[in-house]
């Protein structure tokens, strides 16, 4: 039960004035900055250069929303269940957003950073995994089939704005290999491009967990929002609950 | 147990497509709109203008980061006991978003409203509050003495952009109020202005809670990286175990 | 944001002694208390009467589980998504603990306590309530007619062991009241006698929601155990979905 | 996104009648079986024997209550912060029983039954460990020292009734191995003797997670009524937030 001195440098309040990285929250960075580079700013100490804050805005767009995914459908039982708790119906969607569902980004970015400081050929790295039998991260998806449209247009954007660096390259030599070594080729998913656009601009890697998450709440609260107005809910959960036989 | 037809209005994925409000994801929305103008248009079905963009941003900014409050305590304390899950300590975190620490936009925007709607006078609304033994909502902070500096930004940036409206004026009088009715001034916390800007720009009555928890979230995952590289959880911890006496 | 002196009474660990609620955890409790006795104890500070043990037990057999409900399909969507954190997707279930669907214990002793305490005619109480839009707590049920068999089954317990007190007899003023008022019967559902049971026995008032929760935390590590074994979740999810429809 | 045949086994309610594990809910399992039974056969699908049933309670009365843990102080600011939800405010503190403060049991059965599987020398193991920079679960703890009261008296108990078979044999032996290879002896902490007993008894694996769940539940819910008592969790986060220095 170690741990460092206990020091944040986030924020701090006083009286008249809240601090916030160093900077004065009302006097500076209200009307000033918008909410996107504010999590810029709050998550790295730093606020993000133009194409941080493009390709920042553009990850968290791209994956705010994808239709009544488990974690959508769990919010709005829950909120469905229990009506005056939003938070409560928030939270236990942001509680789904694991591997899955979600969290592949974070997988990515680990093998993109691996691939790069290694120097190795993702083709052997692909094969090794395989052999594992472990999967690649990033790649096959249940709905989009053969391109996810989302990871293409990240990629697009990325030449178009000659942000691309060497971790897309790697993120597009990596879906060569996995064709190569398995012979047919598999949909490139949104978490690729994702890693590999954030890790060639330079943002920590923290944040290919965070990103996705923020990105989700905002969908969460839509979804919770509709709820409020039009519930659904129970239905929901009427449904789900007749798709499963009970036996002894 | 009652629903409605199940329907959604927010968004749908195909193979090759993902819609969301009536608008293709990557072909349209993916490198056009911010985060902040993609969460207006989730929420409410429509892309915002340009006042309600920079005052959304706005309101986000404000209330994301206010120090060590007891969600974000809670929260690292989560993340120190169970390290491997980001997503349980965001949850519980947001758990804490309730009425004492953060919830009052909601009711300020109902004070508002039913002030707006019933033409009463705010003196009147509030000394009969505190004949019922009621607390005016968005007066008062444990911090912010005389002004609470975010509010006071939010009202001005309101004035110079000319989005001040009826229930910013309300906002107002409901200060002037308070101040007579109770005899002492008393700080206009950030709830209040945040309240009435949304409701002159027209924000759905839903968003005066979901605006708040989005906004948190990001606070909350700028805390949670910081606990990933320099924790202190567990020294939090302790402190406040240390600051309770066991009795029999 | 006041509060009293920060002192407990649950429990304090030293080197060499575990002392909760002034006994010692080790040389005295583990081995003689059951852990039905041991929540009595942690939650009133008293070890149980044989009657208080006996019905500590029945209530909690009685609502622990009651197949597919929204917080179990909640739970199991959480951890399909989400598989390392079994601890994420209890949490998730118990967030679905709300009035709608579990909470309604916690009303029914409201309601028999005040109806004790002034002495009111239930079918005063009843007529009131109706005039005034509100629900009676306790009665109705979305499966169970025309009874609720685990409802029946307590009061026959109550009954046979003679413990049937004031507030039971009351449970059963409140049903003749509702069949009268509104000129059919009505279920009366298990959350009315768990409250009469309990509040004849003496139970804190904190017990009523206390009590609903633990019950349900084994009824979800049941269906957590099961879906590690063979997962439906992501199945619940899909048939959740299908039965949506997605409107522009 | 496979999945099994959607089955399952635990209940099912028809109106007159709620089925658990192919037994009557109403007709013979309440009043006859202790919630500790009922957990059993929810978990298992078996009732318990009379050993299964005594250690169960034994090791649920030993993990339920250890004093202001962090999941007791982060449920309790979660509660002073959003005091209409109890059950957000227990979601809250479950989300922290991850490995550091909770989930060494899982840990250590997992390093029991290999052991046993294996015939290998615990010796071995624990130098195997050490060189690979690994922890060996069950052992330290930052507050017992040199013994856990609770870890000693399960193996009393254990020894007292009969029931220690190979896995306590083992728990006893790795004591020794790493005291034999750190040099020094090392706390065996409470989660170790539950492993090795739960696993003697033949206890299903799932269950060395969901037994700690299970109890740490009823620790909350005594905290949380506590805290709606006579609140603290505002002043618990007062100190720990008074615990940290801000730096730019």
């Amino acid at each position: 039960m170690k741990a460092g001195p206990t020091v944040s440098h986030i924020s701090h309040a006083d009286p008249d004035r809240v601090e916030v990285r160093g900077r004065d929250l009302s006097g500076d960075l209200m009307g000033r900055l918008t909410f996107t580079e504010y999590f810029h700013l709050l998550l790295s100490g730093q606020e993000p250069t133009d194409d941080q804050r493009f390709f920042l805005d553009l990850v968290l767009v791209s994956i705010a929303e994808h239709g009544l995914m488990p974690t959508n459908v769990a919010a709005r039982m829950t909120l469905a269940a229990d009506p005056g708790s939003l938070q409560g119906a928030v939270a236990a969607g942001i509680l789904g957003c694991g591997p899955v569902i979600l969290g592949t980004s974070e997988e990515c970015a680990r093998l993109l950073a691996e691939a790069a400081d290694s120097g190795r050929d993702p083709v052997e790295i692909v094969r090794e995994r395989q052999a594992a039998g472990e999967k690649v991260p990033g790649f096959g998806h249940p709905v989009h089939k053969p391109l996810d449209p989302r990871a293409e247009r990240i990629l697009e954007l990325a030449d178009e704005r000659a942000a691309s660096g060497p971790h897309v390259a790697l993120a597009r030599a990596f879906r060569d290999a996995v064709h190569a070594v398995s012979g047919k080729p598999l949909t490139m998913n949104v978490s690729m491009p994702i890693a590999a656009v954030m890790l060639d601009l330079g943002f920590p890697a923290v944040a290919a967990k965070a990103v996705p998450i923020l990105a989700r709440t905002a969908g969460l609260l839509a979804h919770l929002a509709e709820e409020q107005e039009r519930p659904i809910g129970l239905a929901l959960a009427a449904a789900a609950e007749k798709a499963v036989e009970y036996e002894r």
